[in-house]
């Protein structure tokens, strides 16, 4: 899997520590990490958790990455804004047991943490084990796989009901604030990162037009 | 505030303990809790957490509700299907901390809890602590309350992004499956306490015509 | 390492989830589990937390066991009655980094975990992640491991300040009420499980003639 | 109560954040709050978690403090070290319902908390939450209250365990090392603080002769 991560301005500092912890687990899984950002509090580009949540919504939508590991200060802020992108289904992770339960049950492309509260010192173990549970398994199998069935049903139906509240994303990036877009993808790596993964022109130039 | 609480067919049985925490914590601080069920896994109406997501929507849009408290197995289910609404913007609360931060820095309208994963021996506790961290104070007012007024402007933009990527309860409500719609309000007393507190007369023909 | 289980009445009919997790766990590491009950909440013998703590002291004092796994409803009375012992030093596991960090910088020879709060439903996954982390390392390494030569010289000197503040367990047990002693080993495979494995002679011999 | 607060010099730089959260709560309780340091990292009188233990030993056995409140970086290495003494019973508190069932169940004189583990941004609001479920109530009520005498039974038996197990104080303070017992008593305000609430005569004089 191409995993991106995003990170906002309040946890900017601590993009490495996630981002150790993430590549520790996941590459030795065969998956890819693309980190974009924000990188230090002192970047140009500021991204907020909104902006998180936007750009979740490009990077998924256009299946750029295949899954997306955000947060903030709680979570809640980057999962918020997340789950209001059509086809983002974002997870708030704290332990691993809600982390092996979420890809098992929910089959999400999308997770958050809180990177402030309850973060502190041997936070890595914990990010490590929760990135594990949901980087090692294939999602969706269900817990227990005896109500797989039943359990992939259920995500049927709800992608079915977001896909009906929701615009397509291309129709999201046309109706949000522009400046708000321009802010989303204004990271330093957004560009090298973004365009060779993304596998949906119509966005692309979207994107690229702005 | 007039609270709703929704709960789904996996965790059914609990609705008398999540109740009774809810309301001894939620009517002496002067609010109403609406039950919206189910009551019992024998229940003839049988809500999923999808469901469950759907009725938020149409709790919240139509005004019906002021705050609904939601939740499943892990909470996460629940959490999804409500953020996949229009207005709605659901917390997953774990402890007291996170409902606190949810409300003061989040402000939501919605929260989602597990009622199976953690749910042991005197859960009843947590559920009352993190109920009071939302209901005894005003939502939004900032932690640090220093940082209030850079919360509400996050909080703003996040309403507008979602507002820009979602359609209105009323097309929702044309669009969703209209069987999975029907199953939603199919609850015993849903007309009961829906149709005398809905302010939107336009959801509540729609929902009546059905 | 020869791992003792050690469930008390309020718990005793978790026996099976928790063994089935301990072994789960345990035996592919290459340890032995000795489940010295209680089975069932209808066992002849009954196991109170403070009996729990007392037979901790009994197994790890004499050699017997290496290592105790015990826990009551919170964990609380167990961790508390076991530290009452000479030469136990049982911690209090909650999630799985508590438990790798008691292993590494604490390297104490039990662990009491809660079985009742907070333990709810896929709490077995939370008891093999746990039990993971105490059993698939060497305990003492230290964490961060460049800290390990200070955390030893504290377990050294926490040591001997017990071994100042309590009695050998010989005199502990002629000291202790003897109808508790006699009920902490009243367990039907106590005499199966105990005497070949003692390594204290005086132990035995005591215990035998009670 | 007089409540005793006793940091190691790991976390010491977090006293003030931690006293400020217990005097916020014990004051208006109408507890006293005695601060035995260490005040900063930069102290001249250096306490590890195994003083804090022998510490906690001293001023609980003669009374001059009726509560402990310490910890260290995850709680569990000055938990240990407190219920190595006679007459201390210390619970590891990490949440709030922890918290009330320890001290509505165990009824302990002593309580460690992790102030490094999980201890990110907004810690505090934690901290106040778990100190009020200990003070705000009378400890041993029971939970649930109807089994509030069987609780009381087993602490009783605990308690008398632990002294047939256990030294008394007088000779543990004899038996210790001397240095590590000169170290735990040298902090700043420990005379001050110590000797005009002591109602162990024997204690002090054996302290002050040190």
């Amino acid at each position: 899997m191409k995993i991106a991560l995003i990170i906002e301005n309040s946890q900017a500092a601590k993009n490495a520590i996630v981002h150790d912890a993430l590549t520790a687990v996941a590459e030795p899984l065969g998956h890819q990490v693309h980190n974009y950002g924000m990188y230090t509090p002192e970047d140009s580009a500021s991204l907020t958790y909104v902006m998180n949540g936007l750009l979740a919504g490009i990077l998924l939508n256009s299946k750029a990455a295949d899954f997306v590991v955000t947060g903030c200060g709680t979570g809640m802020g980057s999962m918020l804004a997340c789950n209001s992108m059509p086809g983002v289904f974002c997870g708030l992770v704290i332990d691993p047991t809600d982390a092996f339960l979420f890809s098992q049950i929910n089959d999400g492309n999308a997770m958050s943490m809180p990177y402030a509260k309850g973060f502190g010192w041997a936070a890595e173990l914990n990010l490590q084990d929760c990135y594990r549970k949901i980087f090692e398994n294939e999602g969706g199998a269900g817990y227990p796989k005896e109500r797989a069935h039943f359990m992939a049903a259920n995500r049927s139906i709800l992608k079915d009901m977001k896909a009906a509240s929701c615009n397509d994303m291309l129709t999201v990036l046309k109706s949000v604030d522009q400046d708000l877009l321009k802010a989303a993808i204004a990271g330093e790596k957004f560009a090298e990162l973004f365009y060779p993964n993304c596998q949906d022109q119509a966005i692309a130039d979207y994107l690229r037009a702005l």
